[in-house]
């Protein structure tokens, strides 16, 4: 089984953007910020959609909360709204508030009317909790982190311990960022659908890698790494689900907020397919947006009128956003190396932990 | 990829329950109404709880709606007061008012003040579209079907194209009913998790098969045998995943109706395992209950005082319950015999298919 | 106080439509079929959208469960598809099944292929309980009701103790079917929201009826009543908030399902003004839908791309969806005749009991 | 109809506790700090669960979000797990993400192993938009703050504009602070339900005061003071009602987490009854706690084994909430004072603007 691990599947039978990247959704934007430094396995990621100033264009949303127990900044409105409004940013639990003072800031830099005549901004800041491998407690990303993030990003994606997921276990391994893309064809229009997930949930027993079950296996290598003493002080960890994940999806087809609140729900199957179900303490988060339009702040400007796909054109969007969620976080194990971090924990790598 | 389908999955590690089905839950009996004739091939299934006057003494209960692309009956008022207060039936759509009928009437019958001093039951009646095989629009079932399928109920259950699952499609195969439980342990007590499916839903192509994905391969033996005039008048389908799946969850944990409602969103995980991205045009409906306690009809009666599980000992049924529900869909289609109905449709078992 | 109830409010301070009914949204026709038969006094209402198939080109629409205790059928596909597909009919809790039946033969009728070719449809049938005055048991509506109903619709709206309306009881007095519309100004484009009612809520106590508390006032006008013998057989009953409403609103201009569920959501405010709380055993739900596009059932055919009004703009909206409930449930107890029903029950109708 | 506005009317029928106020659920504090300083009208109010650590303890709760326009922290998580862990924090918009470090770092200091061995706590600060009268874009409150709010916390309640509610407007005047209690029986117990609103929302021509609509002559007596040059620098408004409110409701009624959020619906009634219609960018939060009995973070330890009450039980409690927070809004208009605030905007308190 461990020989399965060794090899990356391909989820489903679409075809992949030209990245295999959330990125692929033209204009898209992808920046790191990582923290490694000891103690502190951390960071801050950042999704920016193609807009100058999306508070003035917003980006038409939904949500599905598929376990809520979590602590995003955002997502009350989104739900009611529809929109998305600033950047996307992803970070860990006890540093969501910084990044959301730092969203507010360069929010009013661009509209110094934000909070006075024009509503106040609603900050998208969604985390996990990577306080295995980090101190948590010493909230090391602020603003400086966030900026360098949005400074450093581009439509290259790097994937696995980097960013906002320096410090995320995923299935007792190192888990962190995936990305990937699904294209579509409906009538004669080719659409993309991307995905980018912070990976942070799930037991190693649970592990499915393509249809694969290597959990045992991996579990058996990982208690031998550790009985012969290759890294002293890691525990496999207590095998509880409590780890959570986001995931975003994003897309060029056109689609009014209800429809993306029911791409978002198909989030839920893509991450049922790596062994996940939803645990307890896991927070599971889909976010869907599209790029094919944007809604106008100012209530005097003309708002959009393009079609809408039509409901029933809606099943191969669904698949892409399964099969890219599924890929992304297969995507985010495969490409994480290991790290060793808060007093002494590590999580390994899965091609590390699989090599001969 | 064939042979793969010859046998039929164990999912996952926990044990199952002496029946491997729902009325592994003390005190549950299933029975089952079959309509085979011609171009009707329908019928009516009924879980029963295990109380004499559900009217009076209610069960908890939770629902998630997966995909609300359906019609069942009960559900608004199910999600507001956490309770169900009538047996659990299934149908077809279009039988679902008569069942509806049939409901009230025994509830009148057993409490002649319903609609009057007392409120109006809240019928529950749950459906999916066997239209491709049964000639939906003659609205064959009625309370005749339902009292029989009351009279036959047993704490046995019998899987497949029987009951509701008569006419019913799954993967472009024949689907039905299937049931499934699986046993966990909390502190010191045992609980079962038990499952019964309604499954009309999913693309062959998207099928897995305990992780296999032998989609492919049963698509060629269906043409081949299509091919082979061996059966006149069928076609593979359209492929496009409208069909629905109802999914009830009974467990004897003590459980709230929030509580069971977290359960109940598990079934996706489940479902999705087997391929499913709940799609557009699916109507994918869990509801889940407990038989730990009841709740009096008699606001003057004593409420039930007993301790709740606590929040973070759900995972075990969580996973209980995702796998209770993927054993459930295998075993629908394990045991669904081929059926032939409306205007020659017809819809091949899976062992018969995959037989050399 | 009882002078206050000899005239009828004018809620809020917008202007109404021609009608002040939802009729004021063009196309749109109700029609009603009254059984008042000794001991059945019920019946059904039909609300017409300006469509011949709404099955084939379906009306956008949104929903708000206000309180879930109710049995109305469509809710859960209306939730998740927001669109309406068939006439929009009222009748009483346990006649709900024999309504959707009549759906269903209709829109077979008209659609040859629905539950076919094409998918089910999605009756639409919301109910209150007439028990106190009529003999639900009796299951006295059916399919030549509705279609009465529908033979009889014109713009013109009857209110008070007629079809659906016929056995409603509201705030202890004789509810039943009430209307009105507000007209605003969006930009330069005038749009009219319409409301109907189907009023069988509240308790004496608790009305306001413009802001003024007349329900000591009419209690004991009430009681005077009995004990003067000028009605035998009548209680002024338990004084529980257990009936139910069902609020509808009708808009021409264009808007989005999310954006309509938005405005159902007002109606909540309406229904307060009138000194409801949304008592524990009222099926409280509001239902919005818009004339201003309709959506093809056919995926090839074009969508429709039109510019939905500003978020920003819905203000006026929502206040004209609250005034126009709140206008609609007060002209309903303002037009309801007393009516006597099964086992000598009586309910006053307002301006009978006020009078000098 | 000014002479209306020079008296408090008190709202309903049901009792209220000894201090007409929160704190009357026994073991309740309340805790102001005011920041009021030029162009700084700000504060943080926190209300104080009768526990001394809510993370280990938490408190069984509810939600209902009315409208979801607002950047509240900690509802997500509160909707799933039903549970509260923390003081509940108010404050402004863009202070909420300083107040939910200073939650955090307080938790941990309590909790060493609050995000390590045990699970992040999920800070709970609401808010509304105070940038009327307060320079909201120097984010003037943090730890110091929300430290001398807890500190100064006692039963007594203070009311007006203090603490959170020192720059917040409603329907025009100075809102903010205010609170209500009332009390019920059930079968033989009495139970207590409190209120706390921070007021911001409404338009003056909708106000409702004990069902008087005084709005059109506040309107002309505001525009007369203008005229008069009493306040120079003071703007009427643009009449949008863009400003929020969050409704808290507490009981010692044992009531489970679906029950309260029963419960917190009803808040939109009180909110309805003094002219709200729940406006698009107002955040209308509502939440309901119960101190009945407390929930373990030990999974180990044992779980609370209490009858709730029955639901039919409920319509007191509700009738309670909503007639406390309607009086509650009220009281926050009757005791604010007139404050000026950034840029010489100004609020006038209702009492003074409506004195001879």
């Amino acid at each position: 089984m461990l020989a399965a691990c060794r090899q990356l599947p391909v989820i489903g039978l679409l075809p992949a953007g030209p990245r295999n990247a959330i990125t692929d959704v033209a204009g898209l934007r992808l920046g790191h910020c990582t923290v490694a430094d000891g103690d502190l396995q951390t960071g801050v990621t950042v999704l920016i959609p193609p807009l100058d100033n999306p508070f003035m264009h917003k980006l038409p949303a939904g949500l599905a909360v598929i376990n809520g127990f979590g602590k995003s900044a955002g997502l009350v409105q989104l739900a009611e709204l529809g929109q998305i409004e600033t950047p996307i940013a992803l970070t860990n639990t006890f540093g969501v508030s910084a990044i959301v003072q730092a969203q507010i800031a360069q929010c009013i830099a661009a509209n110094p009317e934000c909070g006075r005549s024009l509503p106040t901004v609603n900050a998208l800041v969604l985390e996990c909790n990577d306080g295995y491998l980090s101190d948590i407690q010493r909230m090391a990303v602020g603003p400086a982190h966030y900026q360098a993030a949005l400074d450093g990003a581009t439509p290259e994606v790097v994937q696995g311990a980097v960013g906002a997921g320096r410090g995320m276990s995923s299935f007792q391994l190192k888990g962190g960022i995936g990305s990937a893309s699904r294209q579509v064809v409906v009538g004669e229009q080719r659409y993309t659908v991307g995905a980018l997930v912070l990976a942070n949930m799930g037991r190693l027993a649970d592990l499915r890698w393509g249809g694969q079950a290597p959990g045992a296996a991996l579990e058996r290598r990982l208690q031998a790494k550790l009985a012969a003493g290759e890294l002293a002080g890691t525990a496999v960890g207590d095998g509880v689900d409590k780890g959570s994940i986001i995931m975003l999806l994003a897309t060029d087809a056109p689609l009014d907020s209800r429809q993306l609140s029911r791409v978002a729900r198909r989030a839920a199957a893509g991450l049922a397919n790596t062994g996940s179900c939803y645990g307890h303490g896991s927070g599971d988060i889909a976010l869907a947006f599209s790029t094919a339009y944007t809604l106008p702040a100012d209530a005097a400007a003309p708002m959009p009128a393009l079609a809408m796909l039509h409901e029933a054109q809606l099943d191969p969007l669904f698949r892409a956003a399964a099969d890219a969620v599924e890929q992304s976080i297969l995507n985010a194990l495969w490409h994480a190396q290991s790290v060793q971090g808060r007093d002494g924990h590590q999580r390994w790598g899965l091609q590390e932990l699989c090599k001969d």
